[in-house]
C-alpha cells in the first residue's frame, strides 16, 4: 500500500468504500477502475494468462478519457494448494483416459486473485505499448544512435515524473528495499510493478539510479563503473538479506531499448522466465561492466541489435533514413 | 465431459456427488482427486501460472499410491472481461503512483477456473518428468574454462556421430536447406528437430559448421570471422529464399553452454519466444562477430555467465573447485 504517496487515489478508494463499494463508477469520488468501460482487447497471452485492455473512464470533471487495464492471473502459492484443491464446489471431471484425467476447478475467489493494473489517464503511447504488433530487428550503429535514435528520444515527452517521485521519496517510500544515497554512484532498489511480492519464484526488482543524465546503455562509459558495480553488488546483497535469494539465483540486466530513458537495472529470479529476458533486449550487467572495462566507449561505438514493433515511431525513423 | 471414454472414473465421480460432494476423499467410491494428499511441489512456473504436485491417493483397495496433479490457471476470455472487472467484491487498491495503480481483484469463482490434470496412479517416471531442478548461475572466467570446463568436456564421451553423419551426407540429406561446402568457412543449414515445419511462426533452423575443431564460443578467434559472417549472411539469404522470412525477422545466436560441442548457430523466428533465447544462454551472432573484431581473444579472456541445473555434473566440478 502506498498510502502516503498517493493521497488522491487512496481518497477515491476510501470514498468508494464509504459508498458501499458502489460499482456505478463514472464520475468524481468513484474508483477509476470501477468506471472502466471496455473498448477493445489490445493483446493477450494464453501462455502467461494476461490480457491488455483499452477502455474509457470518466475523469473527475465528467470527461471521458482513455485508460489501459492489465489483468494477470496470479501464480499458485504452495501453502494454499490444499485449500484450492479441496474447496467447495468439488472439481468437475471433464475427460478421462487411462491414468490421465482432467477436471475443472473453481476455488473460492479469495484463493484465486487477479493482479490488476490501471493506467489512467493513459496516453496514446501507453495504449500502443500494449497493442500486439509484428516485430522487426534493428541493427543500430553508434552513428544511427546519434543521428536517429537520440533526436527521436529527445523529441518525445514521455514523463519521468513517477521515477522522480520515487527518487525524491514522494511516492512508494514504503516499497524501497534498499538505497545507496550517493547522487552519482547511488540508486534506489524496489519491487517492480509487475511483481505481486507474494512469492520469490517470480521475484522482480528494479534498481533506479540517482543520476538523471544517463538515459540508457548508450550513455554509459567507464566513469559509471562505480555506479554499476554498486548496483550489482549492493543490489544482490540487499536481495539476499530481504528475500534470502543469493546472487547465483538472480538474473541482473538492462534493457535496450528500455521502456523509459532513466537508467535502471532489472533483478529477476533466475528460475523465472520473465518477459524481456531474451537476448535481443536484455544485457547482463556483468557483461556491461566487463565491456566498459575493456573499452570505455564500447556502448558509443557498438552496433546494438534490438526488436521494434511495427507501430513504433522509432522504426519509422529508421525507415525514413533508409536504414531498414 | 468424456462420459463414453471414462466409465470407471465418471462412476466414482457420480457416487461422490451422491454422497453430498463429500471431500474426505480417500477410499473406494470417491473421486481420486478429492482424495489427493499433497506431498510436495515438483515444480511451477510463475510466468505461466502452472504448478506440478506430487501426492498420494488411496486406490480402490485402500492402498496408498502415487499421483501427480497439474494445476494451471486458464487464459482470459474476452467475452467475460466486463463481468470479471465489475463483479463483487470491488477491486482493492494496492498501490498508486502518478497514472499507475494496482489492484487485487477477486472475481466470482465461475469466471476464474483452474484447469486440473490428474495422473493416477503415477509412475516414478511421471514424477521425475515434472520435478524441477534448481538452477544456479555460473561466472566462468577464462581460467575456469581451461581448468574446469574444458577437462570436463574432454572427459565426457558425448558422441558427435549424428553431426558427422549430417556433414558427410550419411543422414538427413533431404533436410538440408543450404550448404557452403568450404571445409574451413562452410556450413550446412537444416531445420532443427524441434521444429515441425508446419508454420513459419516457430521457424527454427541450425547451421552446423564443417570445421570440427571448434567446440564452442570459447574456441572462437578472429580467424573464424569469415566462417561466422558466411553463416550470418548466407544463412539469412537461404531462409529468405526458402521460407520468405527476412533477416529482420530472425534471431541468430549461439548457446553457451551449448548442448553439443561442435560449433552450431541457431536461427529462430523473432516473434517466437523459443526456449534457450534468454540472455544467460544466448549470444547474438552479430555481437560475437563484433566482439571478435574488437579483440581476437575476447572469448578466451571473457568471464561468461550461464545457468546450470542442480543435477549437472559440471556444476559439481565448479563446487569441487570452490568456485560456487
Amino acid at each position: 500500500m502506498a498510502e502516503a504517496g498517493a493521497p488522491a487515489c487512496c481518497k477515491r478508494k476510501r470514498e468508494n468504500e464509504a459508498n458501499g463499494g458502489s460499482q456505478d463508477g463514472a464520475g468524481a469520488g468513484a474508483s477509476p477502475l470501477a468506471g472502466f468501460q471496455l473498448q477493445r482487447v489490445l493483446g493477450d497471452s494464453a501462455r502467461e494468462k494476461i490480457i491488455f485492455l483499452h477502455g474509457k473512464v470518466n475523469d473527475e470533471s465528467g470527461s471521458e478519457r482513455d485508460a489501459v487495464v492489465i489483468l494477470e492471473k496470479t501464480p499458485f502459492l504452495a501453502e494454499n494448494i490444499t485449500d484450492v484443491l479441496h474447496g467447495d464446489p468439488a472439481p468437475q471431471l471433464q475427460m478421462s483416459n487411462d491414468v490421465y484425467s482432467t477436471y475443472s476447478l473453481r476455488p473460492p475467489s479469495q484463493l484465486n486473485e487477479i493482479k490488476t493494473t490501471l493506467i489512467f489517464p493513459a496516453t496514446e503511447k501507453h495504449i500502443k505499448k500494449y497493442l500486439r504488433q509484428e516485430v522487426f530487428l534493428i541493427q543500430e550503429t553508434g552513428e544511427d544512435y546519434r543521428n536517429i535514435t537520440l533526436p527521436f528520444i529527445e523529441s518525445q515527452s514521455f514523463s519521468l515524473q513517477w521515477v522522480y517521485n520515487i527518487l525524491e521519496k514522494k511516492a512508494e517510500l514504503d516499497r524501497i528495499v534498499y538505497e545507496n544515497p550517493s547522487p552519482t554512484d547511488g540508486f534506489v532498489l524496489l519491487p517492480d510493478f509487475k511483481w505481486d511480492q507474494k512469492q520469490v519464484d517470480n521475484l522482480y526488482l528494479i534498481a533506479i539510479c540517482h543520476i538523471r543524465t544517463v538515459k540508457s546503455l548508450r550513455d554509459l562509459s567507464s566513469e559509471h563503473l562505480p555506479l554499476l558495480t554498486n548496483i550489482l553488488n549492493e543490489g544482490q546483497d540487499a536481495i539476499r538479506k530481504r528475500y534470502a535469494i543469493s546472487g547465483s539465483h538472480l538474473r541482473v540486466y538492462l534493457h535496450y531499448q528500455p521502456s523509459y530513458y532513466h537508467l535502471h537495472v532489472h533483478f529477476t529470479a533466475l528460475g523465472y522466465d520473465a518477459p524481456g529476458t531474451s537476448v535481443e533486449r536484455a544485457h547482463l550487467l556483468s557483461d556491461v561492466i566487463q565491456n566498459l572495462q575493456l573499452d570505455s566507449q564500447y556502448y558509443q561505438k557498438r552496433t546494438i541489435t534490438y526488436a521494434l514493433r511495427a507501430d513504433d515511431p522509432l522504426l519509422q525513423k529508421f525507415r525514413d533514413a533508409g536504414k531498414c
